[in-house]
């Protein structure tokens, strides 16, 4: 039985888009196996080469693996109850952090939570044709990760992330009761009459 | 001549990625050229389809032509004037915007600029696969962009995106001095070291 095939909650969009794309999704039950090197380098490569105000690329990311296991227990420490209950058997973690003011001239980056996001997007669009799955996380504790690693001032440690294969039906099963549902929802967007207008704020989009 | 070669700014990445990445860049000179409704709705389905925390998916995005004057400049007002130099060239804009709070239980949503970052990402990255430019700016107005459009107070106007194809030589020889230095200037990233960690923050990831 190819469990990963019944697994696949690949949407049909409303426009041709890229695969990458409706294939996509945030998995709660990761495989134990090991990413390689190769890929993982490639993903954050993705991560670096987006685009940023000023160039600052206010992105930085702290990552671990299982096998390594202390430095991967600090970090599923630093997570919500919640997340670490399925995180915690993902190969991969990283902690997101963004730098709160330019390197130029000090100033407040008011774009960098919004950076963070956009690099970790393109690591997620490498990831996915990878055949990797990404499971983002905004349930982190910013002052455990303070207690946990020595974080300069500047930093604000703002997201996390699992990185690793989908895991199969049986990974699923042994999660916590709830995430298995969670898991294998259908994926459900607001149309794009709900978040692309034009004309005034809230009326669809005429194009 | 093929003024399009002449300007692609593709960059040798230190880890094979997709060349979506590595030949994207955020050009100040636009082709006038129209952007047909296909490609426009693909990309924001791109956007759509993004990852968000709690499936909120806080993004929303205001758009117009050129060619609806009157929508297209009450963007452009809402610009920073050091974008309003160039971005009023392009073909298309758009403002972007996050929901502040959570619609399930109205409690702060600190991922939403984030999440619009991720969005906009997806949305650029199905630009780029289909030979189109976008050049994201955080330079905008909040205020203005209240004046100018109705916007129900939980929503925060953030960003804005000029989207198009890439102008020739002569589009951009006709943007005020200091653009054309930009828009040629050579792609640069910090190294991985620099951005990923492991063990402490600071120290350049061993993976």
């Amino acid at each position: 039985m190819n469990t990963t095939i019944e697994r696949t909650k690949a949407v049909q969009p409303d426009y041709a888009i890229l695969p990458i794309f409706s294939q996509r999704f945030s998995p709660y039950a990761f495989s134990s196996k090991q990413v390689n090197t190769e890929d993982l380098r490639a993903c954050f490569e993705a991560a670096r080469w987006a685009m940023s105000s000023y160039n600052e690329q206010p992105w930085r990311y702290l990552i671990a693996r299982a096998e390594n296991q202390e430095e991967f227990d600090k970090i599923v420490s630093c997570l919500w109850d919640a997340n670490q209950a399925w995180a915690k058997k993902a190969p991969v973690l990283a902690l997101g952090f963004y730098k709160k003011s330019f390197s130029q001239n000090d100033k407040p980056n008011k774009a960098a939570p919004h950076d963070l996001g956009a690099a970790s997007a393109f690591l997620t669009v490498e990831a996915t044709q990878r055949g990797l799955y990404v499971h983002q996380m905004i349930g982190v504790d910013p002052d455990k990760v303070r207690e946990q690693f020595d974080i300069p001032e500047d930093f604000e440690p703002h997201t996390a992330m699992a990185i690793g294969y989908l895991g199969s039906l049986e990974d699923l099963q042994a999660l916590p009761d709830g995430y298995a549902d969670r898991d294998r929802a259908e994926r459900s967007r607001k149309s794009q009459d709900e978040i692309l207008f034009s004309g005034q704020f809230g009326k669809a989009a005429s194009l």
